[in-house]
């Protein structure tokens, strides 16, 4: 009964055949093979609109590489406070772009809130040199929480950032779920509510061991090749992640996994909920749970051999995933209930 | 006829099945997963010596990181005035050292020399705070020409590195291709010739997509640790990469495939000895062929369909690999007999 | 009628003398001259223990390289969530770490507080490789808002980063405006309490154009020399920097001058205890003060010829200094009282 | 008899008056100052362009940060292998652009050619990932080696810069001294031949702690004031350095200074023609030389009071200054004739 993290599951079968049927014969490197020709094709069509798509190792570095494609050294992007690129990716980000720096907002269930970005970006000290300059506003959807913008939460938040010409990026770790959850399209959730790049997650959700920067504003996409290079993101083998990726997407495979994920942890919710001493302490909108409960119960939990993540102050996280079996959430209920 | 580059090449089989064996039920992710546990220590069985192993998603980055873990910005370091991190590699060592500077030796076969390195470190300008202090000194076995230092040459690198305090780094990407050639191991082709650490190449000769920093020096491996997550290179599926890494090395799987590849070579340039016009300028020690060829002859293999690299003034690079059918060879010899 | 900075002010009668004193016959540069050997004799004895001293050419550079010195690129430092190395520094720090990180402490009147400082080393996710590692705690004496920390409140914060094993840096930008306030030595107020590396401020008190780094963790040092040539702060006629620190500290000037500036700022404060509406929001400690006032009073002054600085919400920043006239402060008083 | 850099000397009287009458009551910090202000109107009538100026504290930042505002972390710049910025700047250049690396180019008297340059730019692997892109030229005017590129030098190697898109940096650490020795304008020699961005020296002709980058090419302007701000390169009290750089400029006095530097060399250099064993092993040009002697020479200079510069091979380097009396020159020239 592994909840610790969408990160412990396999790869999709549909994934795994796909790296096999890849490799075959010779093919050219870097890029310039079959497959890695079609990734842009299908993405582009996946997001109505011509798109860039660049295989990457790790959602850190898909991260990090998108916000240095788009801040100067003397740069600053508003993120939220508690945000996986501020807290959580070893100062990636400050790295990659030579010195910028992380504009932390708070807001509730670990999302930024467009009001909050307008206020910051009043009094954001614009042409003072020795303030850092907003150029980007980066959210995480679905976020670190498990919760959801909303699609005109996403356009307010663009349109705050485009009013001051900032760029926005979207953190998609968990693009999936968020898209399947919100029932839209990929282009409704990014570039028609003004996303410019996109940190596109797969490996939490399938994968193997690639994710993707998508890249909807073309002015970076060169500089950000070089970016790519440099930081030894530019598999020579690159027709194997091009193939990951492709078959990801194939019949909207990745939806239907991150739906499964999705539901799992709606399962695992309302079971939760008519047990004593639970307390979510975020809406359920994702595959994540955070829930407030008893120190006892979670002791319970583990001992019953429930993998989960311990945070401060008797938190604990459940992360679900598109191979969890239904027979894990039900077997955590019981001990749940026993307990 | 696809000769242009090692890198074009499938994934072993026996790579392959390991893939597909390590994808079963949840794994702990980011390493602690059993698979990233068995890495050290087959690696450690087959070096002869405790080592961390670090999988890493390119040679690019296996250098440049290595590289970062023993150079202050301050710092400089001895390589070939050829060789792959200084000019192939888009800056990643200054990227990731934040400003270290690659000092150039020159040297016959793209390999430098114990006496030219002892002679640049007499005039190093040592404790002179505006000259580039060197710390480490970087080999490439085989070379980037395909072209082999032998055990004592390593040793006496590795003496005159130490002899001023500098630690000696190896770019392995033909590692295996050298290891065959030399027919020794790699203890004595690495950390007993003075070698710290090791970029491990993988994916030229069978991998998918995992190469490796491979350390001998223990000082080195926590801060390389924190290198390596923020630099994006910590797969949280990382059993995925260790996998491959122990199918490379199991049962000497990636000794045979580099001996193929030799092989290849072999038989290519002795085919191409024969044939008037074509002068090798390097031994044939690995699977490289560079040779000076008659721009008519040259382009009647590409007509012919041959895949090969053209490099300036007539200078032609071919490339064989575990996988070149001998098909090929003879089909590029006959091309090459009839022109 | 200059209330906007310390920064407006001139330059020390006594160290413009030293200046061209120091104006005579060739010397040895970057350092190697007689002025520049006495300044590390003079700053040893001033505080009472062995220091090397870096001139610098400003507060920035002497921070940022006092941090770098002190972290590495995944590294941390505690300091105040308004501290001036966190929001005017134009992102100096994360530029020279090559991207550590600024982790920001909460606290009343511009000081952290030994308490919030353990706590957050509690929860600082040591060895977790994603989480910035802490590495030093900076706090400002005087801090930006022109409060003071006691000798018990450095000593307190030194325990505590001592406790972990981080180095603690004090911006001493109005480092003699606090040691005359406190009426304590340079010794007391620094390594006795736990102080590793002093950004040592003089030019916001008389000197022209040179603050100094004090190092007192010898193994400091050796690699903060380079780091300082290769920002560009090694002058090659260095005997003028030095020869302004020299004569800013002879004879206690250094604390005469701050002295002067303390006390005009008591005399501002007194005064303005008087006038209705304005209301300080800070205890005044040091040469600053900051005060909620009607608008149109600060028009008022504005109109009368005072300069000041504007802040958020009806703030106003008034700084005295060593060379302000008494009657700007009674020109002002009297402004304020007929508004 | 101190011959060995021109950093050893003084200040001229001019400078030092200007910093006296520069020295009066508050003044506007950060370059908001008249003096400041008045600086960038001198420059440009100086240039007859309009030009904007910074000053710094060192030619080392001068040129790095330079370099920094025209090249991405993935550039490169051709320089002379013997560049300053290459061999003597501690990798400034390297570190302030993030990475960018330093293409060296042979050339004889540490000039480099525009044909030279030509080669380079026809085999750059342009769009080449892996590659360094040019993007920038540096020459150094005086040389480090005490010669000149004459004005048609300069032209051939701006336009060979501008066919390809890169842009030409100049570092001007003795551009009084190439200035006078040529007898031409500042705009004949810099912007009017290709120039777009020049350090411009002043401490080793008569300055005290200032130099200067003086931007021609004005998109360069807005990027390079934020990267002067978190290099700790924006003086508070800015107008001293301004009025060092005014005085220096004033009356056409930084020709007159380099003029008397240059004849001194010049004097020496016809006097040690005519010692036996002395070989001039590059023409006197400005105000450096450099001779091949026997070592006893050497040892008797040096034991006679001489104090020069020591390079390998027997090589000494002699460098007069504006303020080097004449009665050293032929003190030197005496003693060289007596042994």
């Amino acid at each position: 009964m592994n909840f610790r993290s969408d990160n412990v599951g396999a790869v999709a079968p549909e994934i795994m055949a796909a790296l096999e049927a890849a490799n075959h014969g010779p093919a050219a490197s870097y890029g310039d093979d079959e497959h890695s020709a079609r990734l842009n094709d299908s993405f582009s069509r996946l997001f109505e609109t011509p798109v860039t798509v660049f295989p990457v190792s790790t959602g850190t570095v898909a991260n990090a590489l998108s916000l240095a494609a788009m801040l100067d050294p003397w740069g600053g992007v508003f993120c939220h406070e508690l945000s996986h690129i501020h807290v959580a990716e070893g100062n990636a980000t400050e790295g990659f772009t030579a010195g910028a720096k992380l504009l932390a907002l708070p807001g509730d269930n670990f999302r930024i809130h467009a009001p909050a970005l307008q206020a910051a970006l009043q009094t954001a000290g614009w042409g003072i040199r020795n303030r850092a300059q907003p150029q980007a506003v980066s959210i995480t959807q679905a976020s670190e929480f498990g919760t959801l913008y909303q699609l005109d939460d996403i356009a307010a938040i663009g349109e705050a950032a485009k009013s001051r010409g900032l760029r926005l990026h979207m953190d998609g770790a968990r693009f999936a779920n968020a898209l399947s959850a919100l029932n839209t399209t990929p282009a409704e959730m990014t570039w028609r509510r003004g996303v410019d790049i996109l940190s596109f997650g797969a490996t939490k959700n399938g994968a193997m061991s690639a994710d993707a920067i998508v890249v909807f504003d073309k002015t970076l996409v060169e500089p950000l090749s070089y970016r790519l290079r440099r930081a030894g993101q530019t598999w020579s083998k690159m027709r194997f992640a091009a193939a990951q990726l492709e078959a990801y997407v194939a019949d909207n495979l990745y939806i239907r996994l991150a739906a499964r994920a999705n539901a799992l942890a709606k399962r695992l919710a309302a079971g939760l909920s008519t047990v004593p001493g639970v307390t979510p302490i975020a809406p359920v909108e994702a595959n994540l749970l955070f829930l407030q409960m008893p120190p006892a119960l979670t002791d319970a939990l583990a001992a019953g051999g429930v993998k989960l993540g311990r945070r401060d102050a008797g938190v604990v996280r459940l992360v679900t995933r598109f191979d969890g079996p239904e027979a894990d959430v039900d077997g955590l209920l019981a001990l749940a209930r026993a307990a």
